[in-house]
């Protein structure tokens, strides 16, 4: 079954996180989460890691914050792709997290998207565009999901619209 | 057909994008690469990247300094993943590029990659990375070539290494 | 009718750029505010910003946050002044907004005024100044808000103020 | 006579500076061009700013850089729009220049472009986009301008254009 | 008379510069405080400093935030030592502040101490210091301070110290 | 005796100092623990540093906050490994302890942690490293405790975990 | 004797201090100049600070680079002014030498100025100012300096000058 | 045999890491160095990090640039102190490599150094700082290099100082 491995860093990232999950549910993407450290549990992520591609993980996102590794080392474990999210849990709001991530050396991508929330929801869209590009049906729900995006915002705007008469 | 695209938002940043040009060619994975401003030739951009897509792109390589709105604006036109380059040309060395590419707003996703020429070459890793989830030949082609990457990382350090005798 | 156009990235940033309004309004300023995003609406804005154009607007405040991409947009698609508010909604307190807003390339300029309060307050001065090339009443009135700013420090002041005998 | 005043805080900023005068020149623009500072020549400074605005200067454009102070010290002694471009001589590479000019207090705006060269060129263009508002043949060569802009986007991209064969 | 002269750029800096205040008054340092603005007030700010130099202000203490230009504003107009405070309140927590302040240019310079509520105390020591030079009594109260200061750290250690029998 | 020296710059960077304490507690790691500062009691510091070299202190740890000079200066006192913990107590969230502490000049090294409470528990783990090189008791129970982190993860991980059916 | 005494922390920022030394030259101050370590050489530093207020050295100019201590170390050895000039050796352009010397903690602080050369330049002259408190021919030679400066922008600008006919 | 032993990520790092070695070998103290990856050659550095800590390795000293994992993997696999250098490789000047290393998560610590050469010398110092721990002769000579280095101060001094007559 093909499927998008979540590995997050540590449990204090995990109510961030369910933003991605609840996308993935949505769109009803299968999914996989777990948590595991590139630091304190680099076997079991290595494992995990292995062990989820060979079962038919297509892509994996990877949440860590401060000296974030975790989306770095994953990389380094599978020519999978793997999407980075920077976490603002240290004192620097991020910043650190997100040069850790996306700073990746040549021939070593990691896809990274925004700081923490904003970055939980991208990583789970840009898995579903990256899936999408072999499940029709999924890239007609995304595109589904502009259209109502660009509604919402019409919506939004209604509410405190001030427009001048023609 | 199936290809890559790649869009430099200006000439000056031609020559790091040669690098990613030079790796897909390497892999044998075709791709387009065009000169296109999110605000020197928005609707040049917008009908590039919609008749791409009509053709065959399966994702979109954006590489843009400054305010680099590129990829962004590539993002908003397309439900296919975007890769985004932040070129270092400003007087900020990038890290300007850095968090107007990847900062990206909920539900529109780039996925960004280090700034200037490892960031150029890494995109055609992810580019390929994400091309292999159905291509396995790519797949294949990928493995050998982490096996080389580390193969050389051997060599180089065999011109320098300094070991104890056992 | 001529007029000022703001345009907001997003709900969120409704509050803030109140402020923005309210100061046209105390100067009798005719304006219009809509919601639309570089991003989630791309047409909706690029719609708007042109019919805006043809029914007056003599130039475009946008207000937006993270990788802001809106007023660069619209400064793409009209050749009327464009004044961006970098929003300080992202992790990062704005510094991203401020690079993505005033790092534009040559030849497409963004008047970018303050980070959040401060600038969606500067907005609303800078497009009355250049409205006021033209409008001698409102030139009137801007001096004379100035010389009540200035009376109101020494109000401030007073209620502070501890100065030494003569 | 209307014209567009440059004043330059700096002997150093002057080669930079010269781009922006071109542009003006190219496009028929009178401008008026001196150097003074806001800290070793403040009386200079002001009395050229009034000066200039009772012979016709319709707005400033003032270039600094380290603690960029001469824009401010302009908007705060006329209400003419400024336009503030921070160089990028000091140590740090014109982030503080940028701060110093942008992060103006509520109600004396400063109209701030991105940092040297490209910012000299872009205070050229929001000052015609300015005068453009009463200006119709400006406005029309503005419009021009752009067109050739993408054109210009079009022949470099034909220089290094990579197509696949449709 | 011989005094400090403290200018506060705006009334919401008056509570941190409350505690520069109440160092002198500790040490029986004549003060003036005064809230004047470099852009809102430029008449009075210069009217002010001419005069208290005049009545015989020693040096001037001068605290602002965001492009926080009245300490550079008052050295230009005065040959007193001038010491800056980069007050906290921009959304870049006083980074801006500190720039503005800081980065004067050649033979024009502003004396700046910490960011916020420790520069506001610092900037008082300071001025006593200076002061000091020409009053014995004052500098044999700022010594008996650091006495006093290195004892507090003696009992501050002494509430919590963990030692090793000897 | 052998032991481990804390040295604390301010009363405030107590309450996250007790989280180094207590891991040093917990693998019985004797300590001294107490407050003295680079600058405001230098003397007291030198003393207190020569007296607990001479009585066993292994190695140094200071925490300071701002512009964090202790771990330096105590660095600058002995030959003894100085750890060095920046406080995140100032305006800037203690990138300016970050710097203070880590770009120290060459030959006169501190080895710095993570700003505030990470670092803080840090430090005691590498004090301990280090003092394992010699006593393998320790080493024993460093590595336990590498094992029971990686366990922790598991156990957090079962908590949230959502895995697909092999 | 009353002198000025500058301490340099490295062989390699000499070059830049020159500036400071030939500008106190320049109007006959009496300055001392040596190169001593807060790191290197503590107690050297110590004892010449201490020699040099005795023998009347009425204020100190320390230059120090990266985690800059100097300023600091010497402050807290003398309640004369002490004032600092980051340098800009370090790989982060003395950025890391700013926060370092200005973030001092309460009651300590030092008198920032310009990061490199301009800061060497302003620390002569803020402690020429200073030292005019107390010296009515000096006070007078900085007022005449600050006429020269304004009229060498006056000539710098006859270079450029570019005015319409009035 | 008791060792330091240096990995260095990349060839482009061996000419810094030299600085290193150089220390290390005028202190007569024995080391490896060779390069390998966290990224591209993780087995590699896993096996030769195990493998060196059982022939005797005492600690790691480990410099890699951008987002620079290497320490942090290395002290995911080992008890053993790990120092991490910061190399300036990147666009960012090694702010981007500082904090992927120096921000390691609770419990897994780098002793960071100085970005660059001074880190590179400074990793040195601190590894024989650890070493002398039980090794009284190396804690012999590296009080005596501290005697030397002060005594340079004086030389380098000698050749500029500027002392006026007593």
């Amino acid at each position: 079954m093909e499927f998008v491995s979540i590995v997050i860093g540590s449990k204090s990232d995990y109510g961030v996180m369910q933003e991605c999950a609840k996308i993935l549910e949505k769109f009803d993407v299968p999914y996989e989460m777990i948590i595991s450290s590139a630091h304190r549990s680099p076997e079991r992520t290595k494992k995990y890691v292995l062990d989820a591609e060979s079962r038919g993980a297509q892509l994996f996102i990877a949440a860590a914050g401060m000296a974030a590794h975790l989306a770095g080392a994953i990389a380094a474990m599978s020519t999978k792709p793997v999407i980075g999210i920077p976490m603002a849990g240290g004192a620097l709001d991020g910043l650190d997290a997100l040069l850790s991530t996306v700073q990746m050396p040549s021939g070593m991508p990691v896809a990274t998207v925004a700081i923490g929330k904003s970055g939980a929801i991208n990583s789970a869209y840009m898995a579903m565009q990256v899936l999408a590009l072999k499940d029709k049906e999924l890239a007609e729900k995304l595109k589904e999901d502009r259209v109502m995006k660009a509604k919402n915002v019409e919506l939004d705007s209604a509410q405190i619209e001030h427009l001048l008469p023609r």
